[in-house]
């Protein structure tokens, strides 16, 4: 199923082109929505599906969609269930209510990451009543490591579906994937352009843009595709699903059809030997207690 | 404080010499041993403690242990408590029971990886209850990454003390080391010369012994000192203990002795720059469900 990714305000897509680009999407055929409570745009991307299901372009029943904090982001899509809502980070946070403050990102009024004792087997039964509410047709994680995953395996009542993870080609992730595929757990890749979002974030690394990457550029050319579309069906091909975003319409349009080839296995190889274990989202930037990837 | 590991009968200390290197270790220094149930030898080990103690070289309260299965342990070692007792993998298997077969291993009597329903948090309580009891002074984990150890620290009534985990040049474990000095766990590494043990258990990695690397031999050359000894100032210099293993007199003298001189600052980031997140005790390899490490 086409996806696409609704990141944070100001440096993902924003929010006065947020209606207008989610509407948009679907036209073209687009049916996964990536959001959350962090990016603050859920409205305006509630406007966008609105539209387009008043105009008998999209059922509700064919649109799949991702958020955070349940209740009030339906109320905010205008929705009566997400198909899909995943936990964002194994890691708990003091509550911050969202008529204070929304959406709160890492912070206490304070400016501090105050860590909450909430064990994530907690959280996760949390999420499984949400199914049992009919809130939410799916659960699932992200940003979640093996041992955690092990873990929530001993104690969950209804198993995580997906596993939404950083993963580009310079940061394959075979053994996460080795696991996920033994556990049945579907695996979502974000980032999947690798730093170029981070780039624009003004992410300072040496690392070289994927899109200029001499093996991706040449297996773009050979295949006449771009560049993002031979990154995206380098996932794909690998069984995992992707979100990436855009905010223009053309670019929509091409990461859509990036399944329409098919790149060789030793395409493939080439493009998972640029593996670096670069990981350019890890919360431990933020604060030192949240080294969820150590 | 000096440490010996008392690694599994067969490819670590021997059962017919365990309670004679463990006597001679204590009569050289040694005041930490680091053994398992897994191990199988704390019979032979306690006997080679109580000569120490009988002999008066060495009293209880100078010796610190670390072992698994408290209570039949403290039996077989013939002592009251453990000073340090760790949860060997965070992994719950099912139980087998020791008048049945001991050490189980990782089997089963069908000789498979049964894989029990218990999480972490629960294993973690009865850890606590050990010190409750008086059974063990300090509880800690091994192989735990990070996620885990940001959840435990969510629901642990006593927090763990220690962490012991694979460290060696070829896997510096950079974030995990500040993680565990961020919330004030102390770091235990083992495996400290890399693949030298897996190299005797037959590992066919095409990877280059840490003794013969070039810059390790050249600063062991430097200081008049062992390869060996300069792998363990390289981790102790960096605050991290060590439990090196041996079977002779003359390496047990050697490593006690590898803190008496120290290594410069560029010669431990030399060292360091050889990492290859080679991680060679990956139970992974056992069975594809126990990815605890992805």
């Amino acid at each position: 199923m086409a996806s696409i990714i609704l990141k944070r305000t100001g440096h993902k897509i924003p929010k006065d082109r947020c209606a207008e680009v989610v509407y948009n999407s679907i036209k073209v055929g687009y049916r996964l929505f990536d959001g959350a409570g962090d990016y603050g745009n859920e409205k305006e991307a509630g406007e966008g599906v609105g539209r387009a299901l008043r105009e008998g372009i999209v059922k509700r029943e064919e649109l799949c969609e991702a958020k955070a904090a349940a209740k009030m982001q339906l109320n905010l899509w205008g929705l009566d269930y997400f198909d899909l809502f995943l936990v964002h980070f194994p890691i708990a946070l003091a509550y911050v209510d969202p008529k204070h403050r929304y959406p709160p990102e890492w912070w206490g009024d304070d400016r501090k990451v105050n860590i909450q004792n909430t064990p994530f087997q907690e959280t996760w039964g949390a999420m499984e009543e949400l199914v049992d509410e009919g809130l939410v047709k799916n659960i699932g994680v992200s940003n979640v490591a093996g041992v955690l995953l092990v873990d929530m395996l001993s104690y969950a009542r209804l198993e995580p579906q997906v596993l939404q993870v950083e993963l580009h080609p310079y940061l394959t992730q075979e053994s996460l994937l080795r696991l996920a595929k033994t556990l049945g757990i579907a695996v979502t890749a974000y980032s999947s352009f690798g730093p170029q979002s981070y780039l624009e974030l003004g992410f300072k690394g040496k690392v070289k843009p994927l899109f200029e990457q001499d093996v991706v550029v040449k297996v773009a050319r050979a295949h006449e595709r771009e560049p993002a579309q031979v990154l995206l069906r380098w996932a794909t091909q690998r069984g995992i699903a992707v979100i990436p975003k855009t905010n223009t319409a053309n670019r929509l349009l091409s990461n859509l059809t990036s399944t329409s080839f098919d790149l060789t296995e030793a395409e493939i190889a080439t493009i998972s030997a640029l593996n670096i274990d670069l990981r350019l989202n890890d919360p431990a930037d933020i604060d030192p207690r949240l080294a969820i990837f150590a």
